[in-house]
């Protein structure tokens, strides 16, 4: 039984990817530009012919809706699915529903790109009952406790052991799986694939709606890609939107 | 615990309701018309105050879609999703493609009856090969065979051991199941839900697209309605939309 196929796809443009707000796990729409990059995505997969055989989400719209449209444009809705709110975005704290440009102005480049950046500096924690707090959704009812803020390190500590129990087992038995998830939750995935060190991460851009395929082997156990880095469906598209995501903050 | 709460979706109006062609296990989209009664279905949860912790769905796309849009439009689009074929319209045969009309005009009222409302008289069988079987369909590759034609007999018979052996044992653990599925597959469900005849149930039409809620109380181990017939969420509309199921084959 030959290791099946790993894809990893980022939602598309999401309302406040356009109004350049923080997002986190406050559970917006995508953009009709969005529903466009889903469906582009799922072209993308069939024209490839890596058709996914399992799907994994989130529990956040934006990354339900984009598998939704990807997964009917590909003919493969009709594939098995499990969400989980594992592979949710990072938690983002107190700077849920901020702007992103004035944020910068109001805290500095320094602090901005240390909340957005750094491997294991979350930001303040955002407060319990407010507007763009969890802690009272009924998704997470059975979570012993909703995050109030996460830095990646956090990501990774939630994401990569359910990662090696679920989908891991997935991929060994041989299915293409297809990861429909958000910016930090894939970067959690890709640091740990690709071995990148807490350093280097701060450096790994995922642009949003472009399937990144990696091709796996097992060494002693762990599965290893032999396409280091992945390969993007769309490659061109993928450099300009992974620019595009490095240079938010921007106005 | 008390037993959850049982809501069946038929599918909206997709492209061969609007054309009035036999769809069976053909995979057709919604129409624009069709999408609207998904979301709408959503409203109408989220109003009556139902929402569904899980949803069990065919492997077809029109039943998948409206899922998909009546969850998003209810703010349940997190929740856990099963599909499964045995949920899957009744395969029609030979028929699969046919006008409605047409084939009433071509094999009079009693055959055409017959073939549509008779509990144990399949429709001739689909060629092999041909261009509306799914002998090919990779979603069904783990079928031992493929149906070629089915009466409904043959769909309670598929159905209601998984039925028994899946659903009943999530809404005995007080969940509240949303299945979305088809005008036959679901006639099945309320058949041995409601225990109705196999003469009686050619009676029963269920209308696209509206919520038809089944309270449940365990008697001697089966669910059994404490509300017989179920409750569609818009009595109204069901009424208008059974007699136009019932009126197919007209022009």
């Amino acid at each position: 039984m030959s290791i099946g196929t790993l894809i990893l796809l980022r939602h598309g443009e999401s309302e406040w990817n356009a109004s350049n707000q923080f997002t986190g796990w406050v559970d917006v729409r995508l953009t009709e530009k969005g529903e466009g990059e889903g469906k582009r995505a799922g072209q993308l997969l069939a024209e490839a012919g890596v058709l996914p055989d399992l799907l994994y989400t989130s529990l956040l719209r934006r990354a339900i809706s984009t598998a939704n449209l990807a997964l009917d444009a590909a003919d493969r809705h009709w594939i098995p699915v499990v969400r989980d709110w594992r592979l949710n975005e990072r938690h983002y704290g107190a700077l849920q529903g901020l702007n992103k440009a004035e944020t910068k102005d109001k805290y500095g480049n320094e602090q901005f790109m240390l909340w957005r950046r750094s491997y294991d500096t979350p930001p303040p924690a955002i407060e319990v009952g407010s507007e763009f707090s969890q802690d009272a959704d009924p998704r997470y009812a059975d979570l012993d406790s909703v995050p109030l803020t996460e830095c990646l390190a956090d990501v990774v500590e939630r994401l990569i052991p359910y990662f090696e129990e679920t989908i891991v087992a997935d991929l060994k038995a041989g299915k293409n799986v297809l990861v429909a998830a958000h910016g930090n939750s894939l970067r959690a995935l890709v640091k740990y694939l690709d071995e990148i060190s807490d350093a280097d991460i701060a450096e790994l851009n995922i642009p949003t709606g472009i399937p990144l395929q990696y091709d796996l082997t097992e060494v002693d156990g762990k599965l290893k890609p032999t396409n280091p880095g992945g390969t993007y469906l769309d490659p061109e598209a993928a450099a300009a939107g992974a620019a595009a995501v490095a240079n938010q903050g921007g106005k």
